[in-house]
């Protein structure tokens, strides 16, 4: 449970993601408006938060923007991937591109990373390359993600490394960035980093998951679309279930789900009974594990102790 | 004619690009490297090489890299234009999407954009905030300019608008950034973007005469695009023939194109005897008399006379 300060954070951090994406153009205005009130889960702004106080830092107003550019950089990356899936829901809400078509929907993610850039630019150069530095990550992760799923050869090691990249890199760029506005200290510094790259793959891990066993309710987007598109906990699946680790997930999803509309529900079935879901338990877990072992050497505060209650959020959470 | 130094400064510049997309996923790096080497005219890396040069700076390679980030904006949006375009060739190359799909071509725009955030990390805040500011009015201009496409309603007003901000304004920032590298002096500063402004317009009126006239040989793309998609110098026309300056030329050439496939050439040829691409013509010159008139106010030098001759090479080009 998030304390009073950071409860602030967050209200902080709302009121400037929008603030910040005020435009003449109403499309960009309305579209950016309509992704960033949907009700995201805001974690990885409170990754810059709570590493910033945890390492020390004491004018909560100086990381606001950098955690604001944190959410907006996960945000324009979840309007140009609703491109790519074809999704048309998210967080309950219809996607950008499917009220706004395509054409839009692409320029707005274009937008929203215009405002990344504009967020971190008053913060100097170490800053920005971190944060550059975690993009470019972020970019090769959707990649590596979209090319092993075309060509169905996604391998425990393909999905160790695209989690990494994709999601595990901007939790980590988020703590690195809040504790450098605070600390001079090296090795708080990693500390934190390293918890929050552990979060990062353990939160990824979760989230494939529950697009299995969740409730498309509790979520709000349809489940089963990663098995669908041949990513997700599928290729964590294979790599741990099969020797060579590279059975044909998306091929074979792919035929099925065309062949027969609830082929998915079978798989889904399929996958739960195998159990391949307990093995990507276990594996969050140990990440979960890691992420907690990294907070050692943070000094205690009431920060270090909500970072820590985080894994467990993040580790049982039900969407 | 550009001297020896600023030919080096571009090769620098291509060097640059090239080194700096590397990625060991290999989609990203190919599909970056085929539009970074597709022989763009390079015309926004020579406005902060020349302002830089014209501001008095000394240190050319201190300038190579903001240089090559403005040429990165510029080839990202290519990318994406070219999805919602639906071009196939640009520069007398396949274009990105064509080659590797759209899954791609957008992550290859998002991955160059990244890549002008890595070139301007090191250079600071007021650096970075008026970069920022470039790629999120050039995104502005471009979702207008869709808008008004869609819509039908492009008028003389919205044109000029639409060309100040997705061409004009990046001219602007490459001058403003180059001068600024080099002097504290505002009223270079501010001569030097004047000027680009005006050439950044002045640019995009002949690019759109072109695509009415132009060989399409020598363009290295289709012409007639731009009025297809209801853009260009149509809007001018528009906008200068008609009293209310809102004809509905989108939703004309549409009808006329999918009815008839040769329409197209018909509307081309009833454009070109309107006398419309006269005034369009006018309107260059006159841009381009103004761009003239700010370098007035730019100290003589060698790179002053370049920066004068580019006004002419953009004026009376051919592709």
């Amino acid at each position: 449970m998030a304390t009073k300060e950071i409860q602030e954070g967050l209200e902080a951090i709302d009121d400037m993601l929008v603030a910040v994406v005020k435009s003449d153009v109403k499309t960009l205005h309305d579209a950016s408006v309509h992704i960033l009130t949907s009700g995201g889960k805001r974690i990885r702004p409170q990754m810059a938060l709570l590493s910033y106080l945890a390492a020390g830092g004491e004018e909560f107003e100086e990381v606001i923007p950098v955690a604001s550019a944190v959410e907006m950089v996960h945000t324009a990356t979840l309007v140009h991937d609703d491109i790519n899936d074809h999704s048309l829901t998210r967080r309950g809400k219809a996607t950008v591109h499917s009220v706004w078509g395509r054409t839009f929907a692409l320029l707005t993610g274009d937008y929203l990373f215009t405002k990344v850039y504009e967020l971190m630019a008053p913060y100097g150069a170490e800053m920005n390359v971190i944060m550059a530095d975690a993009c470019t990550r972020l970019v090769e992760g959707e990649t590596l993600q979209a090319y092993a799923a075309k060509q169905g050869t996604i391998n425990r090691e393909t999905y160790k490394e695209i989690i990494a990249l994709k999601t595990a890199s901007l939790f980590e760029a988020a703590a690195r960035m809040g504790a450098k506005l605070a600390t001079a200290d090296e090795e708080v510094m990693n500390a934190l980093s390293e918890y929050a790259f552990n979060l990062g793959l353990t939160f990824q891990i979760v989230d494939d998951i529950l697009d299995v066993i969740g409730d498309p309710d509790d979520m709000g987007k349809p489940v089963g679309n990663d098995l669908i598109q041949g990513r997700g906990v599928l290729a964590v699946t294979n790599g741990l279930a099969t020797k060579d680790g590279d059975h044909k997930g998306t091929a074979v999803a792919d035929v099925a789900v065309k062949e027969k509309p609830d082929a998915i529900e079978q798989m889904m079935a399929n996958l739960r009974d195998s159990g391949a879901l307990e093995i990507a338990r276990l594996q969050a877990e140990e990440t979960g594990q890691r992420a907690r072992n990294a907070l050692k050497l943070v000094p205690p505060s009431a920060a270090r102790d909500e970072l820590a209650d985080l894994i467990d959020l993040v580790l049982y959470r039900q969407r």
